[in-house]
């Protein structure tokens, strides 16, 4: 099955170009989600809102490029190398292989364009730089259900010169719980560990393998305890350091009392103190600021091989399983260029996941498919111009609305309107007195109006988000 | 030259991913711009001015994915092909090929992949559809100034089926003029031609090849007019013929006269007529709603080729050398199924092109280099919960700020303000009565205030665009 399509592209700002060509059928890319505009309204509420927090916050704006040389993007080995998308000219590879352009690639994060970013700009920046980001990414993981090829992330980084100040890692998770807080995602909890805790703990009951520890530990919610502690066993630990292990992973609390619980282990180590205290931090300021919503967990194993200090991951309460929302931590090493070092801590949404589990799952949607709030009726063809007259007058109070595309019956019109969820109709001239009038058509209420003075509603004046 | 740089991507949200690497020097790529914050701010500015006026007028918000079938995005022939980037996983060409994934590029525009996306949802869309999409395409042309790889284009279209109601082509370039009106662009003039003009003109003097034709007088400005006249006579013109194509090139008129001037000219063909009223009509309405932003000029030739009726090119008046920032036009047929066909009309903002020209040429820029209204200064360590109580008053209300990094010597904590040019500097306990103080670092004025009530200036509440 094919279709003739108008590959119609007119080159709009460029250079013309168009043909018919036979394509396939229009399927979906599997990993490539679009949305309907009711759905997108869902997401633009919330990319708004955490973009007002983020800037209510002192983050700077920011945008990096799509691409970035492969070889900044490559890791050593591992799944990230699969993961990334090339970019090349189509019909210019050859004459560009042995040119000067590098290799490109889709970033598949926003981190590693910031630290590029950083590095390449340093000198115009002032530090401490506080950013924000909200772009798009692309991985080339297998698709599944919440796990996208295209997403779009939102971040936010604090990086600064030599030193870091900690503030910054109790700051970080606060700005996510405000932005959250604003946003029809019910409770969720943002869990907080620092790798110093495992890391010393681990050194203190003599498990010197750190990472390999802290890999195994990562599989408690998959494998369960006993395995985990078998798999600890088979790599060299004796059964009293995976009972210890264990029982570190199991501590959690929304105050302070993870450090007694921590100590009545009866473990000691410098790293173990350095990171309790750390953390300590951290919750006491979440307790102070947003109480009940930071819990310390130290069994979250996010990126610590990779992170140096504090680590976060964010649950949505009730839908535990959907994974992390939003996750970030601290880089000593955010960035470095030899010389200098930029130490950075930052946290991520994955607005994407986020949106479509909160629209597939919980039914969340908007109000209308339009930003229209108004209609305005067209009587007949002559009488366009009052209508046209009408929205102009109308906009320029704030209201959005269009005009009807025909001078159909007014049934018609405001059918139009229904099928759109738009919930007002403007009839020019439907007064006695020859003014006009305004129908709400979900009640039906129809009132002599003045477009210079009539008041949306407020509810009304922007699709509204609605949550089952 | 080479550095390390910690790849330090934490795959929050996803799989863990880093490696330390040595990478080369950091430098730009061509064609792929990148703005420091206060430049951001400006492009923001745009990006919502755009956007209000876009949802002002009842167009729904929607976005596709970066990506289509290469199928769909290749030409018969021509410039296109070599101008696509091709998207491939890395590691995973081998793997995927010969599987059911199609061969992907990214989107070199917005209107291909909205008209697939118009096929697709076809049934869930309700017609005329307003849609207005903003987003970034990508394009292996050779960058030049103003002219970049990666771009940000913002498009208004309206599509309906089977038929589109005219007075939508006069609707397009209104919604422009009043965007650009809100917008430090300066004076601007919208070029709108009609491609039954010149088709029924050329026919009506005996020249066949309407596109030859069209091809070669889209060349005046470039080569002047005895060259264009050569050229056409070279290509099977009359002398008589030429001076016709070139005369009717040169009508324009802010008003409706272009039509007695084309008259003039002798010729009558039932295309041309066709084409005058709708130009006329489309002009008319111009001068009623924005007068003066809206020029009948008949060279106007911008993908002649494609479109089907109106087409449109806007100049920002003084840099006509920039070529047009704004453009469109109707197609008959945007997108078909073979059974029921979508005509459509367009208008697409080149809004990268625009904001590099304004930014590098007119001198362009923001207030501030963050979002940051009030910096709240840290007195000691122990102080910083203080002030961490009054930004969370000042946010509370809408005031974006944030906290000094460090309890540093007042005059440090002010510099640190002023280097980002953050207007007010907040004292927490600064008063006499042990309330704070506000200082106005640009008038050196410091009064008492409390974070409860104090009112931001509106001026100040959001960094403002500069125009020297």
């Amino acid at each position: 099955m094919s279709e003739t399509v108008e590959n119609a592209a007119p080159g709009r700002g460029g250079a013309p170009r168009a043909e018919k060509v036979r394509v396939e059928k229009v399927l979906p890319i599997s990993g490539f989600p679009e949305l309907l505009p009711a759905e997108r309204f869902v997401e633009l509420h919330f990319l708004d809102t955490i973009r007002e927090v983020f800037e209510l916050h002192g983050f700077a704006p920011l945008e990096t490029r799509a691409v970035e040389p492969t070889s900044r993007l490559l890791g050593k080995g591992g799944d990230a190398d699969k993961e990334i998308y090339g970019v090349s000219r189509l019909a210019g590879r050859s004459e560009e292989r042995g040119g000067s352009d590098a290799e490109l690639g889709l970033h598949f994060d926003l981190t590693v364009p910031f630290a590029r970013y950083v590095l390449e700009n340093a000198g115009k920046l002032a530090f401490p730089f506080r950013r924000y980001q909200i772009q798009k990414v692309w991985r080339g993981e297998r698709p599944q259900e919440g796990r996208f090829r295209e997403f779009t992330q939102a971040d936010i980084d604090v990086v600064d010169v030599g030193e870091l100040a900690p503030h910054v890692e109790a700051e970080m998770p606060l700005v996510i719980a405000e932005a959250f807080g604003r946003l029809p995602v019910g409770e969720f909890r943002i869990q907080v560990n620092n790798r110093r805790i495992p890391e010393g703990f681990y050194l203190g009951i003599g498990l010197t393998d750190v990472a390999g520890t802290l890999r195994i530990v990562d599989k408690l919610d998959k494998i369960g305890p006993e395995k985990v502690a078998a798999q600890l066993v088979a790599a060299g630990a004796t059964d009293e350091q995976a009972r210890l292990a264990l029982a570190l992973a199991e501590v959690r609390s929304t105050d302070l009392s993870f450090v007694d619980a921590v100590r009545a282990l009866g473990v000691t180590h410098p790293t173990l103190d350095q990171g309790l205290e750390a953390l300590a931090a951290v919750i006491a300021v979440g307790m102070e600021r947003a109480p009940g919503v930071l819990v310390a967990d130290l069994r979250i194993a996010r990126g610590l091989d990779y992170y140096t200090g504090t680590v976060y991951e964010t649950q949505l309460v009730g839908s535990e399983e959907w994974g992390s929302v939003c996750s970030g931590g601290r880089y000593d090493s955010l960035a470095s260029d030899g010389r200098t070092t930029y130490p950075g801590v930052g946290i991520s949404i994955g607005l994407t996941r986020l949106v479509h589990l909160l629209v597939s799952k919980r039914g969340l949607t908007a109000s209308r498919s339009t930003p229209a709030a108004v209609l305005v009726a067209v009587v007949d063809d002559e009488g366009r111009s009052r209508s046209d007259a009408v929205a102009s007058a109308l906009r320029a109070r704030g209201v959005p609305c269009e005009v009807a595309p025909t001078a159909a019956k007014f049934g018609k019109q405001i059918r139009y309107a229904d099928r759109r969820g738009i919930p007002f109709v403007w009839f020019p001239g439907a007064g006695d007195d020859g003014g006009d009038q305004v129908k709400d058509i979900r009640s039906g209420d129809q009132a002599d109006a003045d477009a210079a003075t009539w008041e949306c509603p407020a509810a009304d004046l922007r699709p509204s988000i609605l949550t089952p």
